[in-house]
């Protein structure tokens, strides 16, 4: 009598048990690209000897598609693509499904590619293997829009001999308890019933779209950990990697075991984890051999025991913001289509850690510097810019703003005197943005907006001057932080043999917008220590003004800086994507707040 | 033995069954303001023999309330607020309610407010009657996000002697079919089901806050027939007016009997439609009486027999329309805090009818519109902005940019040279959009863009340009809507005894950007007329390019227009609230698309 259950001591050598988790970088919206690249990670995995591979979640049309599902006529041909896909071995593969009946929403499914093995049970003819049952709806999810949620267990029966349980994403952390709020169904412990029914299943893989934020790994292990305890097999788990937008994806795929052994593919890189299910020790990373494929940072696969949380991997924080920066920027010019960058480069730490970032994303012959001194900059900053620019290799200009900054006070003086001072300040920033802007315009560049999370939450920066620009890597980062990547950029740069780009003047001068005499940053906000601690208890943790003061900060302090944020809600809402790195965007980082419920003021 | 059906004949005179609809103007998150309109509102209906009053949905915290929904400390002052109104008769009032256990989502709900009567039943001692069912999550809706559902029917009992249902606006439209996709659940028919099982209501009641698009009103008036018939009793819908950024409603709150009478609310004015649910010939309707109440159009309550479908009123689009562009613009100004506007003048049509709203929401002394004549600009344009800023009584200025475009064109002329040339043209829309920036960051006014959804829509405008401005009152209307809207303000000044403000010139002269010499919107666009109708059939009716040419457009120039609109996507993203009156704004409307799966360019 054949056994249910199988091990790999039964099948031998000619039967081992490999699955490959095929973590791509998907662009949202291109089948076809999407697909050429799941077929060639799906062939590096049959090349190396994988049974069965699994896609991320929604890969055919990356994730996050939003309004694209809104279109049948799309959702039936990434269907129809993903079971079509030209593949040697089974492949289960994330994909947006055809409603079941009219007037439903359609569903964020798996189907099967690949033509060995017996059809999927239960869908006629169709290939469909499961259904999303948790569709995460809150932060940067919403899904409820777009999917209708289904109730039964997705299981991949004989595939390539294996029986396969299947979940996708958000159906693996109800069982965690990670979630923010309970969801009525646990699709884990539903898998674990069937199991007690005598269903025995080999293994459960999960479809993800993850987002990265600092600290996320050790979640993610958790998550795939209780799951496999939960299962009693191990637990598998293929991420998307990339950037869409602001949403970035950090891959680190992952497999857990019941025991608690558990086994991560490397962030930033797209590729194949080869996952022998019955040996930790033999699994091993393919990278892709695409040319465009993403490949940042450390290719090495991280063996994490039983009793280690992973929350090690969670503190080399600053190298990995440094990475998934470089990510997000590097992946939304290729998606884009833009090849060439253009900043200004004030000679102040935000400009250059930008310069740095842009020259890594599309490397420094494409990103050209424009310094823009004013009769408020110092000599100390045009070197500073100058030395960045020329540290990296960028494309090197400096206009001087003074002449037609006095052409257009002189023009528009009767409606600037007596009226607010800020008009003037911003006037300058607005030029600058003007002239950044011709470039971009002329040259078929992309303008970026250097500016960072602090002052952005602070409302310290100028609607159509500094924010100007179609992407701002630095938005999501902490001023504090910034300085961190440039310790970290210039570290790389001398590993690398070359001359730090940051000068260290760059680093200890006080932060000044130079919009005025002697203006420093502080004269308008706390120091960024304080500050940036402030903001961090707010937008991450959640606390109010008592309870902020009640660790320790001024309370007056507090509130003027939860009022600032506040107040400058509607200008955020006018920013360019940028790249989530911090556990909480402003508010709800992509959504529009209400500006009227507020004072309005630029 | 008691009846559980009264009927006015059984209460006589001194108890005749009045209910009384607020329709009001809430500010979203001012509790305590709206709190007060609330009060004032009940206390208007009460004197004039109301028994009960109902308020909108979400009334206490305004609609949307968005993120403010995360923050449960809201959420628990906002249901006291709710519950603890001072008024003289039970008032249903709408409001977040807190969760009833932990790790749920809150509820939208309705709590009963005022000392009269008895509690509702089944809730221990707390004011709370019901809790929405239905959570729309689509196109401008997103309640999955911040709501738990509930599914059990609203009912509050013996409310000064009257048995109601109570339902919270989408539980409504369930029955009638108007819903993209299908619910399990339908409130209306659980309440007519409960009415079979001999729980005998006098009326159903609806709290909502239904948004405002041109042919709204028959879709609402068709529902609440709807559900009238189904449950055998007047159904009385109380529906929220005025403007919360690009969220317009239009008020018309409105009562329905099983046999097809209708009476509707005046829309854009906040007040009380007094509804004596045994004669729709008594209703009438009580003007609030708060001096900054909305108070727009004419205050006429409409009575509508049952084989009068409303389409008719569906009819006067071009005067609602002006009325809705007119409350978005001065709702907007007053929910922020704003006085006064700035704008820049061309002698165009979108300008000009700009202008006057602007005129119309804040009055003309507090707009400013600056023309910023270059060297391509005709003597007829400005004498046409002239023109419509004296007959207005706006303060006017002029400012020739050239001598600065001359003085910036020459300190960066190396990077314009051999460049597109569209980034001399941009630098035009840019300088003028900074000197419009710093007026109003100089005297504390708000700048408006003055663009139309048909420019928009094709990317015809400036990043930063003439896109700057914190709010377009045109964003949502055809360019050949822009029109329509000149003849009504021209005709509304002569009615008045005032100049037409909006010279035949402007309405007669080829569409014209005035960035290049002898430029014409039409070298790079069709005819308006065609383009308008190609963007309607697209954005409003959702047709591909091949059912658009299957209606007679030439499909090469419905690709290009269709293609434009895709590449544009990225600049919509940045723009500024625009009232929403289309039945479809841009895809989702509100919703951030995703640029980086698109050709990005500026």
């Amino acid at each position: 009598m054949a056994k249910l259950y199988s091990t790999s001591d039964d099948l031998g050598d000619t039967m081992s048990r490999w699955i490959g988790l095929l973590q791509v970088d998907p662009t949202v919206g291109d089948l076809t690209g999407n697909a050429a690249r799941l077929e060639h990670l799906a062939s590096l995995a049959s090349s190396q000897g994988a049974h069965v591979a699994v896609t991320t979640e929604l890969a055919i049309s990356g994730y996050p598609p939003r309004d694209l599902l809104l279109q049948e006529e799309f959702i039936s041909l990434a269907q129809k693509t993903a079971s079509s896909l030209r593949v040697e071995i089974p492949v289960l593969v994330g994909t947006p499904i055809l409603p079941q009946a009219k007037r439903q929403l359609p569903a964020n499914g798996v189907v099967r590619a690949g033509s060995s093995g017996a059809h999927p049970s239960g869908e006629g003819n169709s290939h469909v293997v499961a259904r999303k049952q948790l569709l995460p709806t809150y932060d940067v999810f919403d899904e409820a829009r777009y999917f209708q949620p289904d109730n039964r267990s997705g299981i991949a029966r004989t595939i390539a001999n294996l029986n396969l349980g299947v979940t996708v994403c958000e159906d693996a952390w109800q069982t965690a308890g990670l979630t923010p709020s309970t969801y009525s169904a646990d699709p884990i412990e539903h898998l674990a019933e069937w199991g007690r029914q005598g269903v025995l299943l080999d293994a459960t893989v999960n479809l993800s779209a993850s987002p990265y934020h600092a600290d996320k790994l050790s979640s993610r292990i958790h998550v795939c950990r209780t799951a496999a305890a939960v299962l009693g097999h191990p637990f598998l788990l293929a991420n998307q990697v990339g950037g869409n937008d602001d949403l970035l994806f950090d891959g680190n795929s992952l497999v857990a075991w019941p025991d608690g052994r558990v086994v991560v593919a490397p962030a930033w890189q797209e590729g194949v984890l080869m996952v022998d299910i019955d040996g930790a020790e033999r699994c091993h990373w393919i990278p892709s051999q695409s040319p465009d494929a993403l490949n940042i940072g450390s290719d090495a696969l991280r063996h994490i025991s039983a009793d280690d949380d992973g929350r090690e991997y969670d503190k080399d924080l600053l190298e990995d913001l440094t990475d998934a920066v470089v990510t997000g920027l590097s992946d939304y010019c290729r998606k884009s289509g833009i090849n060439s960058i253009v900043l200004g480069l004030s000679g102040g730490i935000d400009s250059a850690v930008a310069a740095c970032v842009a020259a890594a994303a599309v490397g420094p012959q494409n990103v050209t510097g424009i310094a823009m001194p004013s009769r408020h900059s110092s000599q100390h900053s045009i070197d500073d810019a100058r030395h960045t620019a020329e540290s990296l290799g960028l494309v090197f200009d400096t206009i001087e703003i003074d002449s037609f900054h006095a052409s257009v006070e002189a023009s528009i003086g009767g409606m600037l005197r007596d009226g607010h001072p800020v008009a003037s300040e911003n006037l300058q920033a607005r030029l600058r943005g003007l002239i950044v802007m011709a470039h971009a315009n002329a040259q078929g560049r992309m303008a970026i907006a250097t500016g960072n999370k602090s002052e952005i939450a602070q409302g310290y920066c100028t609607l159509y001057g500094d924010m100007a620009g179609g992407y701002a890597p630095l938005g999501d980062l902490y001023k504090m932080q910034v300085y961190g990547l440039a310790d970290v950029l210039n570290a790389r740069a001398e590993q690398a043999g070359r001359t730090p780009p940051i000068n260290a003047s760059s680093r200890t001068k006080p932060p000044s917008a130079e919009l005025a005499p002697d203006q420093k940053d502080e004269d308008s906000l706390p120091p960024y220590p304080t500050l940036d601690a402030i903001l961090h208890c707010h937008i991450e943790e959640g606390l109010d003004a008592d309870d902020i003061a009640a660790k320790g900060f001024e309370r007056s302090q507090v509130v003027e800086v939860l009022t600032r944020l506040e107040r400058s809600e509607h200008k955020r809402w006018q920013m360019s994507p940028a790249p989530r790195v911090s556990t909480r965007a402003f508010g709800q980082g992509w959504r529009r707040p209400l500006a009227s419920r507020h004072d309005w003021r630029y």
